[in-house]
């Protein structure tokens, strides 16, 4: 039984880690079986529905991931100031971590699937917002209104968003260090 | 020869709509040929170099549209302010015309090749680029210092990307209006 878990848990930090890197379209099921070194049965024991069902969960993690970096972030700063540069910060050292390879874990899934998806859009969706959330909160224990908090999160994901896209493209961690002073602005002259 | 001039702006009119849509990988030659109803022969003859080939000219074509489209809002701009904004409102519009099938033309091509393919991953850095520098430009026009141009002008793309995929994720224009705000506070605020 543990031995059947994990191979589930290997198939869905693998198919995460494709996806990100080359998309969910540009991967295939075998991509993700010689990465995880899952066996073949063991993917159709855990996903009978397929692909979809992989990508499904592989975003959930990245969701899950993202989201405990941003609780955690919150909690180690003193102002929303040093709250939200550190996003930018820390979102940045993955990137260069990875060799200009990974990005946002799901954001292009959620690019390639949102029209003809709804399972994996859906998932999407729940991600963003969990990470919206997740900004919004940390910004109202640094004394930001609940309507400020949420504009500001929303701006503030967006930058990281769009910011990750350019460094990635560029190969060069620039644009998020722009984007840190902007989320900084933007958090202190709300 | 006129007729097939035609055939090579359909076929890369039509696969830059669905690499739009759907992403580089979730579209086949076959999808292209069929939305662009140029002859399949045409296809080969235009573009013997494949997909990739097809993928760098439907790069091009976006980035040139948004590239128009910026250096447009600026010559009608009267300040930084309206500027931002209604770069902002014209992509937010564009996506709620497609039924929020269309976001940023190159985004999930750059997403999905930057790590795998240097004529797609090259293509998509000129097209950034190329906004950018248009951003630049606009803002330089209405006072802006280079440095400050160039640093804002980074910061306004990245806002408009992650909005636009927060957007179309969540079939709601709320993101972009966010987006517009805070673009508006960064250029006045820099």
């Amino acid at each position: 039984m543990a031995k059947v878990s994990d191979s589930k848990a290997k198939t869905v930090a693998a198919a995460a880690r494709l996806f990100c890197q080359q998309g969910y379209h540009g991967t295939a099921l075998h991509d993700i079986l010689e990465a995880s070194g899952a066996p073949r049965g063991s993917l159709y024991f855990h996903f009978p529905n397929g692909k979809e069902e992989i990508g499904v969960a592989a975003v959930a993690l990245g969701a899950q991931a993202v989201h405990d970096f941003i609780a955690q972030a919150s909690g180690a700063a003193q102002s929303a100031e040093v709250f939200v540069a550190s996003l930018a910060r820390g979102m940045a050292a993955n990137l260069e971590r990875s060799g200009y390879r990974e990005g946002c874990p799901i954001a292009p899934t959620a690019l390639e699937t949102a029209t003809h998806s709804k399972a994996l859009g859906g998932a999407a969706r729940k991600a963003f917002q969990s990470w919206e959330r997740e900004i919004k909160r940390g910004l109202e224990r640094f004394g930001l209104k609940p309507a400020e908090a949420e504009r500001s999160a929303t701006a503030v994901l967006s930058l990281l968003e769009g910011a990750l896209l350019l460094s990635r493209t560029y190969r060069s961690i620039e644009p998020m260090q722009r984007a840190e002073k902007a989320a900084v602005m933007l958090v202190r002259g709300r």
